[in-house]
């Protein structure tokens, strides 16, 4: 058994990976760390864990070495502390945002601050399966990327490694509440938020950054938090470079992702499903993309959807754990969605 | 025009009173405070009075005298403050709990403080035209009872009046998010409520003495926190007097509410709609009161519904005024609500 | 009094229709028809007009002639018994698609039929005050527009008639489920629209026409149902001409609607509320609009938010005869909005 | 591998028994019936299970002889063609209501029709492992619970098993909208439905008799349909005998469930999870009970809590086969549930 320590586990992220390695065959939880919450049970933020562990939290300085260490930590605070975690594990998945963009100034750009560990960068290998997973099998730094940023990802690439993307890419992203986190403020209250479409970000997020950095392609983001607690909805609009057409568009997908165990490519004719929706994939560590090409006007509309807490976090930590392990990629991580729900 | 001062303007309870003097034909918004928000517009908080008001808040030091005072403070700080709020208008309409119940004694047991201010309870009059409209219409100090417990009242009264309830009854209380509040924690979050059936008070509610006082019957609450932003619904268990049937209950609650501008006496066959749903009656100062009865068991299941923000708070206070002020009763409350919602 | 009758009276803008029409000081509602309930009260299907009126449906054939026909009846059969409906009153109002497009061949592209009374269209004046006001003043014959092309309509039409726009438009959507109507199948049950992200229409919309004729310039729409019941935020990404920046859009904005009743611009600098989201617009008449400006890249992402059964609908309606009758144009849509809600 | 057939795959009970056989170690799927859907894909009305079975729907005639035959059909037509089931597998497992009642004359009076194969109603066992474990293991009949009955079963039957209730219960039950199945008419439209609190049944419920007959005390429910997908709840008011306090309620359910691996007993003293609420529980087969002990009143209020169509149906099924064919008891049920979600 592989022994993981989740430092920053009283939150939704932490408490995802909490759920995950408990769930998993080859993975022992050693320690989950809360510095407001040292003491109390695990199940007392995740009362969905009750009778699946009887440990408590620690603070974080009580954790001793572990063979994984997965940060879900905020960013600012996981670049500042990253050289007193490093030596504590084999391997360190950070899930903050603090070692996604391999550029140091474009990470002050977004964020406001210099990068206070910008020589590390380098050592991390992007935690996307679908794109790295060859690095991740001896990677020992793994950084994952955003939720708004693995849906777009998911649902660009195809079509940007087929060369086909002719221009800058529009991303109208559509998020649910659970992406503010369980620290949010009074604008995340139910009353405030219920039934809300809050365009809270309209001409740029910081999630363009790590799509255009993966897909080679200018990106621009809208983002709206929606009525879901659960779940992220891409709809990208990407020009097509000449005598791109709808059957050349589908080929690349399914070429793409026909042996991708997390990956599935959706595009039916009618119905209520046609199109990815990320109603159906709470809990789930499924990226559902799809798309609809306007040939005659040179663009296809791209569709992600994903559970922002699994596919766009935990789930893909835990996917790629068992890629660098040599698991088979679906271990742990087996629970198909729920319809209705 | 008579000049209103909301005392507590940022909250829920204070942004409706807010909306509500501003549509009245005959009522003036003075002034609003906010101890927080002093200085910034009165729609910052409350968007959906963009274009209705320019007013910002004023500290509560700043408002000088009015004709009508309302208060929208919390409990425990309203009845230590009142010495100071009472000369500073005419009329003074209390929507906190600090007033409403006439025995100090039962204040202390269900909010676990001793009263502080216990020779004023007599002082006011209780805020609910349908039992004391006589006393209203020269009262100058004005308590409006709970949300919940105005519900139980109008749905339990006619029976009561009637001398038909006999034993004690059961009370389960449903209620929206919005009663928690503005100031509410994380417990109120959107991704901790959305969807929950939280049952938070399961032998005993505050707003029980509330009922039971105006019943004259010993009263028995849970109370559960459901998915809706507005709304209260109560279902109420009442044992019946022997040879109560049907047809008695109805037609002691078609007499009793024969002519009340505001509860609307519903019990349909059959339908979607034969009992009170708050669904319909956001925003509407309407409180809907139904019934079924087993007369073979003795027992009836009263249903009462309302906007607990409305009928259950400010609206309940204006329709007040309106009896204080000789104005017909209707006036400024005549939104009927919505459906669908 | 001016005498109202609305015809299709049962589903959800014909309930609003009723409400509207009851609530108005100078309407007067004369008849409602449906085929399926005549007979039943009115307040069957519409509960929250319990105590509103005791009126029954009636059938089609019953409704003598009136002074204002409302017609709340399916695109295609609209057209087709519209020489029926014309005699039958000296203003009527239709609020089905039929009309609205000025070009039947447009008509038939888009909604996949000929047009049945292409010589009708003419003869009708567009239901939107903000731009046809001059019109409607001795209009007889009036088509309203559809709920998200009025909400885009009204976002963009400040730029457009200003030259600011230079290029086609991106419309994406967003549509609360009241939108699918009372007749929807079980696609739109609770269990399956709940929570959903439906992407209903990824590359073209029928509103697209309306709003490409009104304003002048090409438009495609993606069309998302989102959870809400009510309302419709659209979020349009229109390239700019050189040189405009931010404060002449601004100045656009305000100049543009600094004396409407019904459009407010909204546009502030942070907080949950700085853009327009229809979550505190239900029940209202108010059209919110605000934007976002990248001048450097040239670009405007604006946004607009209604209620789609009141702006979007019969509000809007409503409004209209206001202007037709020369009545203050508010006269019966005073209602704010609620928040929260 | 057994080999499982599931009859009237096309509903939610359907989808869900599809989705546990798919996913469960020992069990294959034979086939999926529907009389509507034959021919379309599994995946079509679930689109939950893309990726995970290629099977298309078949006519109930065209499935051979399994293993197991699984009936999620409408209650009245499953006993009438009970006996064309019957031989057609070694083992049959009816979700339906018609044979949940032992006495004929029970189902006459709760359904309103006469039992059509009363004879047969001795030879199914209860699938209630919790009650009915040694029954299980060589039963080749079972009748699985209503989902509001096992939810109300399981949270009163250590009480009434111990001899700890005196005198008749009331259940408040609370439903959410899968309730309502897939083929629910215009009442459960998301628009109709959504934040509804509709008390369908006030003073009865056909679940009741299960209850009833299951904990040997009288019943009466109410029940609620609320705004969530998923979920019961169940609140039960019962009398307790004399000297029963809460360290001997403790105790009692403590003992009862301590080897349950599906039933948790939470109650704790604070906080928003001290009772079970459904919202954490989707996906999941736990039925997670507690309770509120008022000695003095000689009362409890017990609460079950429960997805609905897992552990109130389709788990609940899954862990009846284990039992019966002698699989560890959790088999193919890990899923821990979500939160927040």
């Amino acid at each position: 058994m592989i022994r993981v320590a989740v430092v920053g586990g009283a939150g939704y992220i932490g408490g995802e990976l909490i759920r995950l390695v408990l769930h998993h065959p080859h993975l022992e939880l050693a320690a989950a760390t809360s510095s407001s919450l040292a003491g109390r049970r695990l199940d007392s933020p995740h009362p969905n864990l009750r009778g699946r562990t009887d440990l408590a939290f620690v603070a974080a300085e009580e954790v001793g070495h572990c063979d994984v260490l997965m940060l879900a930590t905020p960013h600012r605070t996981t670049m500042t502390a990253m050289t007193t975690y490093l030596p504590r594990a084999d391997v360190l998945v950070d899930l903050s945002a603090d070692f996604r963009l391999r550029d140091p100034e474009r990470y002050a750009q977004y964020y406001g601050v210099p990068h206070a560990a910008a020589e590390l960068i380098d050592t991390f290998v992007p935690g996307l399966p679908e794109s790295h997973r060859k690095e991740l099998r001896d990677a020992d730094r793994i950084t994952v990327p955003g939720c708004m940023a693995t849906a777009a990802i998911l649902a660009l690439h195809p079509l940007a490694a087929a060369g086909l993307i002719d221009g800058p890419v529009q991303v109208d992203a559509r998020t649910g509440s659970s992406g503010s986190g369980f620290a949010a403020g009074s604008a995340n209250l139910h009353a405030e938020r219920s039934g809300a479409l809050r365009l809270f970000a309209p001409l740029s997020h910081r999630h363009e950054a790590e799509i255009a950095q993966s897909i080679g392609t200018a990106v621009r983001m809208t983002a709206t938090g929606v009525e879901a607690v659960r779940g992220v909805q891409v709809v990208c609009h990407a020009p097509l470079g000449e005598g791109v057409d709808e059957p050349l568009v589908r080929a690349t997908f399914r070429n793409a992702y026909a042996d991708e165990p997390f990956v599935r490519v959706v595009a039916e004719r009618r119905g209520a499903h046609r199109l990815p929706d990320p109603k159906i994939l709470a809990g789930s560590n499924y990226c559902d993309v799809g798309f609809a090409v306007d040939s005659a006007r040179r663009t296809a509309v791209v569709v992600g959807a994903l559970d922002n807490l699994v596919k766009g976090g935990a789930g893909n930590a835990v996917q790629c754990l068992n890629v660098r392990f040599g698991w088979p990629e679906r271990t742990g991580l087996e629970f198909a969605g729920l319809h209705p729900v």
